[in-house]
């Protein structure tokens, strides 16, 4: 027979960061390549010990279905923690869905807000799986510039006058995928202000917020809002386990009910179980102090990282020096294609992921995305030594 | 600001039975309204060890990423079990794909498949939240006929000439929600004869299959399959727990092949924690014993109701008498309105879903669903006796 698949699918390809963790899987390579948290800050002992708890206690709860929103006690939680930290007043349980992962937010951005051809703005460049889920509805995906501070306001203004109907922003102001990029305040100010009495919706992407090493926290996007603008994403994901895919969106309450019946369609509800665990571990456990644990593990990595790029790369390559985060981004000269460098460097045991899968439109091939939250200080050293040795020999 | 959504999302309205599933919460009404599993048989406490288990064991794997497909081993147990039980074989691990829930699959199939307007058919009456999937991504439901042993075959064909390019007809045929009813042996292949060397995909969806109480197991329309025509959906909610939310999808490798890629866009993974736990239960516990458990305890549920119905309900109510799965269907006489009896039977304690929502086209609003794994036997004949008094009492 024959197949006939929708159109939408047909400018759909697999993401690249997936194909190459399959093949870092279970390797003897060392991986700068996911966004994934290190097993060394996972709290094994106590999530079982929380597990366990939920269980004995509320099994009959836990292993049913729940309502699609998510549990009340966890919003309420989630809500009462970032009014605590980010200074979020006035919210209530009808502005916050729980999400299987904050993938799925992205999903439902575009399924709620975009036609077909409907344009949304992305930073250049972007988180590539939110690419791929915009385009999953056939956005059309429109780069703005950025600086070391973030979006270029002047950029962003004039592709708001080029395409006035654009449905989003979508932005990662804080330790961005894949750049490590941080917007300052003035520059947050800045954004809220070019966008003021328009239309253009803003997609805050805060995975990463918790995660600073360095410098005083900034006030999230969403905090600065009054107009209903802005829809913030948050997750477990980086502060306890990706496993758990226990991800929120707040929205105003119109677009989070809109947010519900988009969910219901797409999978009923949240995992119960480890909702469940997450919500005990917020009662009965010391969340802050875990972060605090984290941070020092990344934070150690992160130097360990910017040190051994100044020993070991060669003139020519520059990078980003985040403030938080899992990412930077490096730049190699013009005449090296990563992808192409990527080869050699899985030769010599090392991996990243190749910069041309993050960008939407007008693509570069001299950059890559580095990890430094995964592996240890050895392996880290021993893997920038061997890519600044691939790039010293590079001959293609 | 002005909102301007999707226009996908003009025509999506809330879950009817999610509303309804709201108000019976925590209160002291019996609902036959749900899909929800018995408490009574979760296996909470072999649960609890096998989740304290795999996190001392192997947490740092259960805690972090995984792929997109779900994990190689839950995967080839899967397919092992269903090869052992359903008699599939040549099925390999790019024939199948972890999802968080069935109704991920149903998503992914109009997603992948469906551009706007396209027609898919559905049973007449069929499980409402595939209606809802399978209108966010504007397509256009049809409904097939059906008698005591399901699809009507002459009204298929007669639809298949009507709409020659519809994309896939959808189906529970074991136990079907909301009809209980099923296709026996000899209807299913007169159905896979009636598409044979057509372009219609076949959706099976097949959630009940194993909570048969009576008669003979009746082959998958995925074991009479050589024309890689049927996706078949399969899942652990109604024989492990709901809250885990894992569940599969098998079809051809092409298709198999797009579901990830929609899966990555869509949530990047299913929930790595329960997938892991649902894997260690199947290797060290016996699930045969365990859903044979389940159908001791349903079989029974079901006997009860079937018996207070004979006894209770007044003449001119008829109902359909299922071999398994979780739910009956009510056919009043017609002039009750089962959304005006609900608010009767509500005041009277007992909750069940109005049919209406059930029907994509032609709605017929004198039947109701009525789920008989929840409650225990007293309450069961009570909630039937206060149906049947609102019945005698309907006054509208």
């Amino acid at each position: 027979m024959e197949r006939k698949y929708a159109k939408r699918f047909e400018q759909m390809n697999p993401s690249a960061i997936r194909e190459i963790l399959k093949l870092a899987n279970g390797s003897d390579i060392t991986s700068f390549a996911g966004g994934l948290p290190s097993p060394d800050v996972f709290p094994k002992g106590r999530i079982s010990w929380v597990a366990a708890k939920v269980l004995v206690e509320q099994g009959e709860n836990a292993l049913q279905y729940s309502n699609t929103e998510g549990l009340t006690e966890l919003r309420t939680q989630i809500l009462d923690r970032m009014n605590r930290k980010f200074g979020v007043p006035g919210l209530t349980l009808d502005n916050i869905c729980i999400l299987s992962g904050s993938q799925q937010g992205l999903d439902f951005v575009a399924k709620i807000f975009c036609n077909a051809g409907d344009v949304v703005f992305v930073e250049k460049p972007t988180y590539l799986a939110a690419i791929s889920a915009f385009r999953s509805y056939e956005a059309k995906v429109v780069e703005i510039e950025m600086d070391e501070d973030g979006i270029i306001i002047e950029d962003l203004k004039k592709k708001m006058k080029k395409y006035p109907d654009a449905k989003f922003l979508y932005t990662i102001p804080d330790f961005q995928n894949p750049t490590g990029i941080s917007m300052p305040l003035r520059r947050k100010l800045e954004l809220m202000d070019a966008v003021k009495g328009s239309n253009l919706m803003i997609i805050e992407d805060s995975p990463y917020t918790e995660l600073r090493y360095k410098g005083n926290r900034v006030p999230t996007l969403l905090s600065m809002d009054d107009e209903g603008r802005v829809i913030y994403l948050g997750t477990f994901s980086k502060i306890l386990a990706p496993g758990f895919r226990i991800a929120w969106i707040i929205a105003p309450e119109d677009v989070i009910k809109k947010v519900i019946i988009a969910k219901q369609a797409a999978d009923l509800q949240p995992n119960t179980l480890t909702q469940y665990i997450a919500s005990e571990f917020l009662k009965v456990l010391d969340m802050e102090a875990h972060i605090e644990s984290i941070i020092e593990v990344y934070g150690h990595r992160r130097d360990v990282m910017l040190k051994a790029l100044e020993d070991y790369m060669p003139e020519g390559v520059s990078w980003t020096t985040p403030d938080g985060g899992l990412f930077l981004w490096l730049t190699f000269p013009k005449h090296i294609d990563s992808k192409l460098l990527l080869e050699d460097c899985i030769k010599k045991k090392v991996a990243f992921v190749p910069g041309d899968a993050f960008f939407a439109e007008d693509v570069e091939t001299n950059h890559c995305r580095i990890n430094f939250s995964f592996v240890d200080d050895k392996k880290l050293i021993q893997g920038v030594k061997n890519i600044a040795e691939a790039i010293k020999e590079y001959n293609h």
